[in-house]
């Protein structure tokens, strides 16, 4: 597969453009569509399930060339093939550990993707980078009505569109923002915004979504219901909380490089030191150091750093991408020193 | 007083030349002597004792130009000038904390010092760096016996020189070798060599002598017996020792960049970075990083890194030398800001 190299931009998640691009990794909107004639992925067999990936490839021929996705058959790729996948973003690690029948779509630049046969028949995903919610569901709507004209999704005129879990069920929408909060974290202010969105029905969550934890200072802000609400008025409960998370983190930055300037800029400095001549380092280590770097280049403490950069040390020493990058499986250990090395080239460059 | 700069190399007991040297940071031989007709100094009033340090300039002016020693009075100086002695191994923690008239001699290289009115009325001391006892040894005699020609030392046929302390009686005489021993450290061997050390009588000690931790890996070991020993012997203890702790100092070595290659490489990188990039450092974590940042250098894995970078950064960083080069007193968290920045600046140089 098509894996990128360690020197180049990053696909559409992590490009580090647009609206509030320092706060807001990237916006993301998904669809959850079922088809009529075939029993939900769970109680599908292998037959059924091999239809709907045929369905969904079919559809796909039709929107091409003008969408140009490249499909690929989980079932045909290798463990650390699916890593990759799940470490950019386009598949969930659902699908990842799933069997039988199932696919993945995406274009080139990795904003639009599908996956076909995971927990509902068609998962619909439009990703772009920043706080371009209204874009990417803009172009959402486009993709799912030239879909839905090839294929017919389950609807019912009181409920809506009809998925596998309940908490879908109605619009099948689901909105979110990657978030940066490391000012946040820093002073523990975390938890009230936590408790704040709880009240308004949103989730946070961390870097891969549902039942993964924050790391590195990385949160995800999505919509808890989807039954009952219009695919408007899921946005804007986002685009109404938004400014305020992001206009406190931006404050509490202010106070931090105010008040304890040479504190802040100590943990920065050492994170960039440790990244930068490390030889062994665990993932969970190479993602805290990221987290104060990606905080020291935003706010012009390293001045020598690009935000590419940081990108791209971020998606590439993930283990999948690791392992992807070596060619094989690799120990921990073995990653541990790759990721170490792979962290000083791009940082030497 | 002349304090140097951190740019300049520094003096003899830091120059990292001699024999050994990545090793041996240097050798000491150090004489205490005392006047016949002047009581101890523990038992003088201040007008014997300022009669003592009259009578040691006198002897000194008497050996000028030959020697050119600068001469200081303890009494003149501030707190910040009296550490900047300490951390130049030119005086004493008890000199600089004891009262009344007390000088320091140093000649510009900092090789040969003497302090008067010490525990003795006069201790000599010369300084090699590297592993160059004997050749300190001889300076010594040298000097001693030029400045005993001024001065009457008490001298008893049975026991020798005649000592405040009993420890030092006969010969006056403590040899020193200050090691760096940073695989003994890491491989908990040191506890081997202290063992084996008390029994030979010599004493394993910290950076600053007696009753001081060893500190980043830097030991000093000495003799502790000089009463029914002869100069030689006392020197020919510990030549027969030293070539073995430098022997399995140079085989731990060895083994940990043959076996663990990968993890100390790691440990050197990071202190490194830390180095480099921290913008506050305390005393002891920076003499940390120091020790394995000098196994680095010395062993060809930090190879844009020279001995005398390390070695000035070693000096400079301490608390008075970080004071006496911004001409103020600092409290800690300023001296953490100043230490950091002196080692930035260091080490982009």
């Amino acid at each position: 597969m098509y894996l990128g190299d360690f020197k180049e931009p990053v696909g559409e998640w992590l490009r580090g453009e647009g609206s509030e691009a320092d706060l807001v990794i990237s916006s993301r909107v998904r669809l959850a569509r079922n088809l009529t004639d075939v029993p939900f992925t769970s109680v599908a067999n292998d037959r059924q399930r091999a239809e709907v990936a045929d369905r969904i490839q079919d559809s796909l021929d039709t929107l091409r060339p003008g969408l140009s996705l490249k499909t690929q058959h989980l079932e045909e790729l290798n463990a650390v093939e699916k890593l990759v996948l799940v470490e950019r973003h386009l598949i969930s690690r659902e699908l990842e550990m799933a069997s039988g029948p199932r696919v993945v779509a995406h274009d080139e630049t990795e904003s639009f993707s599908l996956m076909g046969n995971e927990e509902d028949h068609l998962r619909l995903q439009v990703v772009k980078s920043g706080y371009r919610l209204e874009e990417a569901w803009q172009q959402m709507d486009q993709l799912e009505k030239a879909i839905d004209s090839e294929l017919q999704f389950a609807f019912d005129k009181k409920f809506g569109y009809l998925t596998a879990c309940p908490t879908n069920v109605g619009t099948g929408l689901r909105a979110s923002v990657m978030l940066h909060l490391p000012a946040m974290t820093i002073t523990g202010k975390i938890e009230e915004v936590n408790r704040a969105a709880t009240k308004l029905h949103l989730a946070i969550r961390g870097l891969f979504g549902e039942g993964t934890e924050a790391q590195g200072d990385f949160f995800q802000i999505s919509n808890q219901r989807t039954l009952g609400q219009t695919e408007e008025k899921i946005l804007q409960d986002i685009a109404e909380v938004l400014p305020k998370i992001l206009s406190y983190e931006r404050t509490l930055r202010g106070k931090l490089f105010e008040q304890r300037k040479e504190w802040i800029e100590d943990r920065i400095g050492r994170a960039f030191g440790t990244l930068s001549h490390a030889r062994i380092i665990q993932s969970k280590e190479a993602l805290d150091h990221l987290s104060l770097v990606r905080l020291g280049v935003s706010m012009g403490i390293l001045q020598d750093l690009t935000m590419d950069q940081v990108n791209r040390m971020f998606l590439f020493s993930q283990p999948g991408h690791l392992q992807a990058i070596d060619g094989q499986e690799l120990s921990a250990l073995e990653r541990d020193l790759k990721r170490a090395e792979l962290l000083r080239k791009i940082l030497a460059e």
